[in-house]
Parts: structure tokens; C-alpha cells; sequence
């Protein structure tokens, strides 16, 4: 079967919320991703952490059958990250951000891992994810993630990785700072036009936007009487939404891409009902595929 | 074919916001609703106005094939509202309301309009809904609307009337407020077990929900560049739904009630595109059914 690649951050979070709050809890994208990408497809795992990471959380990544074989240990700390969210629970404001270990990190792709057909970038330097791209083989399909910061700060270097991949996931926030518009269907088109031949918008509680040059779908999130901790929400939709696609060995029907924001929706709607990746690491494949049937129901016509 | 009366206001709106700002311009739930239904259906309205009200306004309707014999017009001002949106543009703050004739007004269906087989109650006080709906013979389906004030000073007999009706539509916050709780679903559950077949629940723009027995339907806004004035959303929205479900004759088949959803999406993103009704006003059915056409394959999976 298709292998998943994700290169990306493993920490441990410090999350507050207006309820409840979680110290030192396993986070970071590479992690949120893998728990929920492994669903459909073997993942293998791209990322650093310090001599303080548990043995208890790799297990939790072993026990998923991700493959570590890329996981560097190195003396330091692992990257850590401490935000808060109010009751809106919409967007976390960053307390402190440690990279530690992940500072100066730079990926490096074991030869067992070159031959991955599906990769996703997680949020990085897109100087880094660049450098790592131009690792792999002869990939299918490659998705990235990115964040304000780098629009900031890494503009060119975000454009020249944007025009090299398949998919973009980015939040609605970000897409539209990036174009410098607030017309969401603007900003699609700029971004289209970059090369990626798929957009992700995602839009938090209120679901996430498909753009391809062939038009766009529209998916609400998965409606949960509470959410518990929005972190690694996105994520774990790139996870559902890239593993699906693995599954399906691509994309070149459009109808894949539909369904795969939906897994993407339902795996993202597994992680918020918990701290850390409790929720999505207790979701097995037939939870997902009950929320899957609930989620087509809830929008058909 | 099958008759629509809508019982409501008919108002003269100042409206403001950030960018714009309108003075006595067309506004009322009946307005807007009327000229959204009646491009499914003949329209008869039941309402109020002042001396003050335009020949040229009374003309809009009438162009649009409004039946207005049961439009009364009496001495004094007819109910004016001022009212301000911040950039989100989801609320409406008040600034003024002038209920003028429409504040003791009983509406009096007119005997040639008793038989009509589907009815809007627009938002008024649930007694005079419910006075209003004894005069009616048999009608096949009834909708109300109301508002949070109502919620808060004549719950009685606003639940009283819910048990009468087949469909009720109302906003988010306001179904959160009448049930106490933030859970939508709970409140939804609870408002159909009052008696109502249908529960409508406006989400601005993030879309409606509609509950029923059987299940949930969930509809995003349609996706527009620019929204420039939100008043009439909802009544528009209304007379889109009412307007569908009455050109089918009723919602006997599960999937009228859904497509009704989408019309009443549509005929509300026509609303919200210009001031006053001239949005709803300037639509044809044929835009409508070109939009519908494009929200649907925005949905579609």
C-alpha cells in the first residue's frame, strides 16, 4: 500500500482553555498528522526531539504503526509550546513558543523514506521544506502546511515551495493575508495560479473550502456539542484529508478530493473533543467512517 | 397553484454600515419576504402602513404580482427602524425603532385570502400570530419567525404558538436563548419536541441548519465577494423556503425540504448583495436557479 511521508514537529504543549488546562502534553504536527493519517495508510515519521521526549508518547506513534525510522533523538529539549484560547476557542494565542531541539533542525530523509509516494510538509521553514522536497524521489502527490509567520517573514522562499506541490492547506486567515484580499474566492485563484492544483482553505469551526481550477466544495465541520482544544486541529485534517487521498491511491477523480476533506473534517472533529491526541488516538477506522456516513448525511441533497 | 400569505411589516429602514448607509428605504420582513416568495409562487400580503408610505414602494410589490388586499393603510407613520453593523456584519445594532401604525395593529385576514395554503408569520407578537392564524381555514403549512425579544417577554405564548405551526425558523443565538444552552443540537430537539415538523436555524453567514425528526441538513451561506447590507436576510431567506415548499405543494418528499434550504440560501445571498429589497428585488428566477445550480455543486460530494 501507498506510504504516507510526514516531515514535521513533535512537542509537548502547555494548552489553556477558559475550562481546563493540559501541561506538558504530546503535540506538534508531525504527531496530530500521524495519528490520524495511519488510519488509512502507513505513515512513516520525519522529526527531532530532546532527551526529555517519553518513551510512553513514541510508543503511542509505534502502537499506530507509524514508522520512526526517521525520528532523530537529540540532546536538548523538545520543542514545546504554551497558548491559550479563549471562549470562542477560534485561534490560540502563543504564550511562549521553545523550539529547543527543532531550532535548528534540519530534515533529513532516511533512503528507506525516499521512495514515499505521499508527502506532507508540515508547518516549517519553507526554506526547510523545500530542502526536504528536493529529497524525495518521485512523490505523488505533496501537500504542505504553512503559517502567518512565514507570509511574514519567508515570503519568497513560501511562493517557490507553493508552486512545487500538489496541495496547499492553509487557514482562511493566512490565505487571505497571503493575497493581501479579504475575497476568499480572489485569494483561491491567486493561489491556484501559483501551480498547487489544490487549495484547502480551512475555516475552523466552520469547515474548510476545496479549490481547484475546476471549482470548489464547500464542508462544514462536524458538529460536536463541545469542543474541548481546538490545537492540532488542522493537522489532523491534513491527516484524514492526505490519508484518504493515499488510500485512494490519488486523486484523479474530483469526487476523491470531496471525500477527502470530509475524512479530513472528521478527523479534525476527533481531536478537538480532547487535549493532545486523545481523541484522534482513540478514534479507530469504523468511528471514523460512522462520523464519515453522519458528515454525508448531514450535507447531501 | 398554491397561494403564499404573509402576514408582517412593511417598514421604511436607516440604515448603517461601515462602508455605506441607506435612509428610509424599503424594509420589513413582509417586504422582504414577498419579494423573494413570489418568484415561486402568487404572494398575498397582509399588512400596515402610514400615510407616509410611497406609491412607488407599494408599486414594487405589486410589479412583483404581490396580491395586496389585505394591505391596510392608516393615518400616521408607518413602523421605521434605524439600525447599525459593525464590519462583521452579523448583528444588527438597534438604534431606533418607530413601531408607528404597525404598533397596535391587528392584522385582519381578508376572507378571499383565508383559504391560502401556505403561511409566513412574520415576526410580530406570538398572540397576534396566534389570532392571526385562527382566522385562517386550513392551511397546509404555516412558518413563523420571531425574534429574542419575544423569547424574553412572551414566552408563553411563543411556545404556544411553535405546537401550531409545521415549520419555525429562527436565528441561532435565539434557538441557544429560548432552550438555555450552547448546544445546538439539544435545542434543536427540544424545540421539535414543542410540536413543530421542520426547525430552521439561521446561521448568518456561516450558512442554516435544518432539524427535522429524521435528521439534520447543514448549508452553507452562498459564497459571495461582498456582503453590503444583511438586513432582511432572514425574511428573505424565508420567502425563498416558503416560496420552494409551496411550488412543490407541500414537503411530503424529505429532499424538498433540503432544496427548499438551498433556495432560501440563494434568494438570501441576492438580499444581502444591495440595500433594501433592491437585491431580492432586481433577481429573476432564473438567477435564482443559476445560483442554486452553483450552490449545489459547491455541496455536492
Amino acid at each position: 500500500m501507498s506510504s504516507i511521508l510526514v516531515v514535521g514537529s513533535l512537542a509537548y504543549d502547555d494548552v489553556r482553555t477558559p475550562v481546563a488546562s493540559r501541561d506538558g502534553v504530546l503535540g506538534g504536527a508531525a504527531s496530530y498528522f500521524s495519528m490520524a493519517a495511519s488510519l488509512y495508510a502507513p505513515v512513516r515519521l520525519v522529526g527531532v526531539v530532546g532527551d526529555d521526549f517519553k518513551d510512553g508518547d513514541i510508543a503511542r506513534l509505534r502502537d499506530r504503526g507509524v514508522d520512526l525510522g526517521g525520528l532523530e533523538r537529540r540532546q536538548g529539549t523538545s520543542f514545546r509550546w504554551k497558548g491559550t484560547y479563549d471562549f470562542a476557542l477560534d485561534t490560540a494565542e502563543t504564550i511562549n513558543t521553545d523550539l529547543g531541539v527543532f531550532g535548528d533542525w534540519r530534515p533529513k530523509i532516511p533512503s528507506a523514506f525516499v521512495d514515499s509516494e505521499f508527502v506532507f510538509l508540515a508547518n516549517i521553514d519553507p526554506v526547510i521544506q523545500l530542502a526536504t522536497l528536493e529529497q524525495m524521489r518521485r512523490p505523488k502527490v505533496v501537500a504542505l502546511d504553512t503559517m502567518n509567520y512565514w507570509i511574514d517573514h519567508s515570503r519568497d522562499a513560501l511562493l517557490e515551495v507553493m508552486a512545487k506541490v500538489d496541495v496547499v492547506s492553509i487557514n482562511e486567515g493566512e490565505a487571505r493575508q497571503l493575497c493581501n484580499t479579504f475575497k476568499l474566492a480572489h485569494a483561491a485563484r491567486e493561489i491556484l495560479a501559483l501551480g498547487p492544483r489544490v487549495l484547502v482553505v480551512k475555516r475552523g469551526e466552520n469547515g474548510a473550502t476545496l479549490f481547484t481550477k475546476e471549482g470548489a466544495f464547500w464542508a462544514p465541520a462536524y458538529p460536536l456539542d463541545e469542543t474541548v482544544d481546538p490545537t492540532g486541529a488542522g493537522d489532523t485534517f491534513a491527516g484524514g484529508f492526505v490519508g484518504y487521498i493515499a488510500e485512494c491511491g490519488g486523486f484523479e477523480d474530483p469526487v476523491s478530493l470531496r471525500r477527502a476533506v470530509l475524512h479530513g473534517t472528521v478527523c479534525a472533529s476527533f481531536a478537538v473533543e480532547r487535549f493532545s491526541v486523545d481523541g484522534i488516538g482513540a478514534a479507530d477506522r469504523a468511528a471514523v467512517d460512522a462520523r464519515y456516513k453522519a458528515l454525508h448525511d448531514l450535507i447531501r441533497v
